[in-house]
């Protein structure tokens, strides 16, 4: 892996760049002093000069190639890996011609990841819709299209917020959580068919071991969430946490997994449960994520488990809304490249 | 309504008898100096007394009649409505001949305040499959019957954090919650199919009527979940916002209501939603629960809304496993007595 004095190198995808991706990865570069990491925008490096200058941002674009020695990290300079722009963008305008950089911009991280040139990538929020209307009919997100281009064949989705990094998890848990998701973006009245020992024996498997693999932890500690309330109550309101969940988990526990659960959702987000341990399973998106978002709110960021690259996200979207004003918060970028350079760092 | 000095009476049914109930009612009377209430125990006052006894608590038990003129509170007096065990109860051994007992207990808070003798009642913890077992087979819950017994069609589970109690809502969204349920202990499955016009409407006009009515807030603001993860993501992830969510809410604010939504749950839940929201309904138990338990653990309650009675409750169980010991923590109780004695007074 390319990196120098430890630092791993993360590539930054900037994302839709009519949202609020590339302004973040400047604001990222002329305000953070202390990054663990070598980063590199990927973009189009005149939309980046241009979105400095509209910002007031004194940024220098050095453009670079994958695999070519990046420069010493400087404040006030964002190296960058090119892709080029199909056509040129304004803030909080979609051209859908632009979705196929927008993909680009993906290729060329992922294959930096592989080839070893970089130890982790990063991703600014893109906008499904401009891509599949751009012709990417198959595009159903960053997520997925990691998995697909990786060949493999289950990934975990997994928000942490920015204590969790910092190993204040003990005494602390009310500003640091991981929760990972047992289903994500399904309808909710398709996810109590979706769970099933099949898909939380491979989510665990996945969780355990990207948890010892990339975030140094000898012996996952990790609470699961049922699916119904209370848990099912004994059976009183839902059945699958006896049918289902409660077997799988003493199936894990009989190999060696350390896992308490089912628990209900309500009780385990408090003190007595969090303390000690390493991640939350959720069953599914709104049982686990309003809870980390409340708690970590701008110091969350989303991390993909289960790929053969490390890859971290902003735990936000494009807010085309507010594209080219300066006045995004790049906090979620900043724990999402610390989180992949400690990640990286780990498994380098 | 009977009270003195402005103070409401509330009516404290102190539960199931082998659980933490009646200990965290004495533990109540022995150290809150400024109750805004005249708070009276509802339950056995030989019992009450024994477990005094067994904690070293140095209480005086001073039984009354519903009705009767209640001494004026001091600290170190539990004055007693008495209602008679079945057979003897020990801490931690469910005795099922006493599930009459506990239901009992109910029926004469009810009637208090029904008849003015009480301003409010609030509920330490049943345990429902004892009451069931005791012969009481039709039991569902604390909440249920008192829909029932008060002949009402629908009520509406509410939590809320003790700073909301306070006025601390702007600027502290962290510590001040109110969150409503549309539906409540419903297997996961069942959720989607439960989200009507009809019942959205009706708790929607139950939640606005008494968050005017026991709260003082002349326009209550109510920001309302999605069913679906991203709300739905304008038809990609489910398709009841659109059909049912978005119409409900745009013909009620026709008719005056001040809603926002529907949200996404993990959006909904920060600061920028939050800060002037009066209260969030969430479609079901673990959308909003576990935040509202997160963000108030200890200093939570739950109001039912919808009765033409005040009811609170504490938002734990019966601690069976922790009961005559002493340990168990009277925050919610004091947070339930509290809230329960404001919102009589607002609708005295």
């Amino acid at each position: 892996m390319s990196s120098s004095l430890t630092r791993p190198v993360v590539a930054l995808t900037t994302g839709e760049p009519a949202g609020i991706g590339p302004e973040l990865a400047l604001m990222l570069a002329a305000t953070e002093k202390r990054l663990p990491a070598m980063l590199v925008a990927v973009g189009d490096p005149q939309m980046l000069a241009e979105r400095a200058e509209l910002l007031g941002l004194d940024i220098k674009i050095e453009v670079t190639a994958s695999g070519s020695r990046l420069p010493q990290p400087r404040l006030g300079v964002l190296p960058v890996w090119p892709v080029a722009l199909r056509v040129p963008s304004h803030p909080g305008v979609l051209e859908p011609a632009n979705g196929a950089y927008v993909v680009e911009t993906l290729d060329v991280a992922i294959a930096a990841c592989r080839d070893g040139h970089a130890g982790a990538m990063v991703t600014a929020p893109v906008h499904k819709g401009a891509i599949i209307d751009g012709g990417h009919t198959g595009f159903t997100g960053h997520t997925e299209y990691l998995r697909d281009t990786c060949s493999v064949d289950e990934v975990v989705m997994m928000l942490a917020t920015d204590a969790a990094l910092h190993g204040r998890v003990a005494g602390q848990p009310r500003c640091a959580l991981r929760v990972a998701l047992a289903t994500t973006h399904l309808p909710l009245r398709e996810v109590a068919d979706a769970i099933t020992e099949t898909r939380l024996e491979r989510v665990l498997r996945i969780l355990d071991g990207d948890l010892r693999r990339h975030f140094g932890i000898d012996a996952p500690r990790i609470v699961v969430c049922g699916l119904n309330p209370h848990a099912g109550e004994g059976g009183h309101l839902g059945r699958e946490e006896l049918e289902i969940i409660t077997p799988t988990l003493a199936r894990l526990r009989d190999q060696g997994f350390d896992l308490e659960g089912p628990l209900p959702a309500d009780t385990l987000f408090t003190p007595r449960h969090l303390e000690g341990a390493d991640a939350v399973l959720a069953m599914y998106h709104d049982q686990g994520l309003p809870v980390l978002k409340y708690a970590g709110f701008g110091r969350g960021a989303n991390i993909t488990l289960g790929l053969p690259i490390v890859r971290t996200s902003v735990d936000h979207g494009t807010a085309l809304d507010l594209a080219g004003q300066g006045v995004a918060d790049p906090g979620s970028l900043r724990v999402a490249v610390r989180l992949a350079a400690e990640m990286a760092q780990r498994s380098g």
